[in-house]
């Protein structure tokens, strides 16, 4: 293991990853601490024993004391945050995060940072469609993939203990993928799929909808409830790569439409078994 | 109970659904007999128990002791069935099916119907991504709904097996609907899901994405492993009501590509709110 586990983790941010992140990793040994707005979540995870010390304000000897810091913020405010703070890191800490999109984030972030500190950028492909670090738990990375985004500023080594943080964490999957290839992968696989669920669940006003559904339209709009202050914003930072898969998304509709208005039978079964071999790759696992 | 455990039923197309059927119908003490294409399917009822009897020929001793015939068939096989096989049946029988389109179906069989026996129509709103009698269970009927589509020449007597039936069978819900109000329901709750599902797996040709998936995109394609047969004749069936539907889809697309391209973020937002909102009503069960 390259990661020391008499390391000090600092959790910016106690959500519901923040708080997995915490819960994972206290497990091992680590000394873990936070950071975060409400003192009840501070409570809760000193109660629950997933972190020994935490504090609602930016405590200078909190952060001076991290040899880790894991960031669970908004874009944004992550970004602010490091802009404000940095000047309070130790010296060789390593910096990381949880955010859904990368490029809008890593180059902004590793521009501005002290040279003395490294942010190697991920992001763990995991969540629940509930919020907070009441709801949080490490069972939600088993199965999961983790995806670690370095840039040319990165070092061999903070890249070997960022993909090592992701297996200690219980994913099951560690991947690389560059910023760019990570926005553009995640505007299809995850908010593609989000913009689908939230035009799904609108675009029929029909009364009772809930007495008829199968499995299918449940599992279709799960996502569906969605956190609109954290959602919109991720969509924005990643408007090209969005609008080029709701792009992609439009043109392979309008082929099935083509076959239905068309009564192109053959055409139609020929989408849908390409489709059924392209899905069975996925249940491999 | 209005059913009477003493009475016959026969299934006609022991595939997943009418397994199921058989296997609920069984432990209630029926006797439940079976017309199916395969050997195998009844060689492996019968050492289940989960029928009495079963054949693969229309064997009219079997149809004609059947006090009630359920039709696990495709739509076009169904009413092809009936046409070449009514004389068959006793009188006073009641017939019902699992059809996933109704306009297209039930008018046909109940125009051509022997007048001393009654068709009577129901979709249950289960079902799971593999087929045949070997995967047959009714635990899938548990937390499902069921709906009975009675037409004007439907009795109320059958109208009340039917949904007793759907109860006995273990669904949660039992509702009524019109041939018509069903077909557009199933338009978009059942097909526009498959539609999309099917879409989405064939819009982005990269390779690994398995590797960088988290839930939504899994959940978002489960039901793009289909059956393109039984789902190309179920969409034909119901052209009008799906094209209706997909561009009620396209339409609120539109509206969220808009607010992307246009830097909307309220109206993005109250997208998703609409969508969370609308979405909450479904957890409640």
């Amino acid at each position: 293991m390259i990661v020391d586990v008499k390391r000090n983790i600092l959790i910016v941010g106690l959500g519901l990853l923040g708080g997995s992140y915490a819960e994972a990793l206290k497990r091992y040994g680590f000394r873990v601490t936070a950071i975060t707005r409400r003192q009840s979540s501070i409570d809760y995870a000193l109660e629950k024993g997933i972190i020994d010390e935490g504090s609602t304000e930016v405590d200078p000897r909190l952060v001076g004391e991290a040899d880790i810091v894991v960031f669970g913020l908004y874009p944004h405010i992550f970004t602010e945050w490091i802009e404000k703070n940095q000047r309070l890191f130790k010296s060789g800490a390593l910096l990381t995060d949880v955010t859904g999109v990368k490029r809008s984030v890593v180059y902004k972030v590793q521009d501005m940072l002290r040279p003395d500190v490294e942010f190697i950028p991920a992001h763990p492909m995991a969540g629940r469609e509930v919020y907070g670090v009441e709801n949080s738990t490490s069972k939600m990375f088993v199965g999961a993939n983790y995806i670690v985004t370095p840039t040319e500023k990165n070092t061999k080594e903070a890249i070997e203990v960022c993909r090592e943080l992701g297996l200690l964490l219980g994913f099951s999957r560690v991947s690389v993928l560059t910023p760019e290839e990570h926005d553009e992968m995640i505007g299809f696989v995850s908010q593609l799929t989000h913009v689908i669920a939230v035009v799904l669940m609108t675009c029929n006003e029909s009364e009772h909808i809930e007495k008829y559904t199968g499995d299918s339209f449940r599992d279709l709009t799960r996502i569906a409830n969605i956190n609109d202050l954290l959602w919109s914003e991720l969509f924005f930072s990643n408007k090209d790569a969005l609008l080029r898969q709701m792009e992609a998304f439009e043109k392979q509709f309008d082929k099935m439409k083509k076959c239905l208005c068309e009564n192109d039978v053959e055409g139609m079964r020929e989408m849908m078994r390409h489709s059924s071999e392209r899905r069975a790759k996925f249940d491999k696992k």
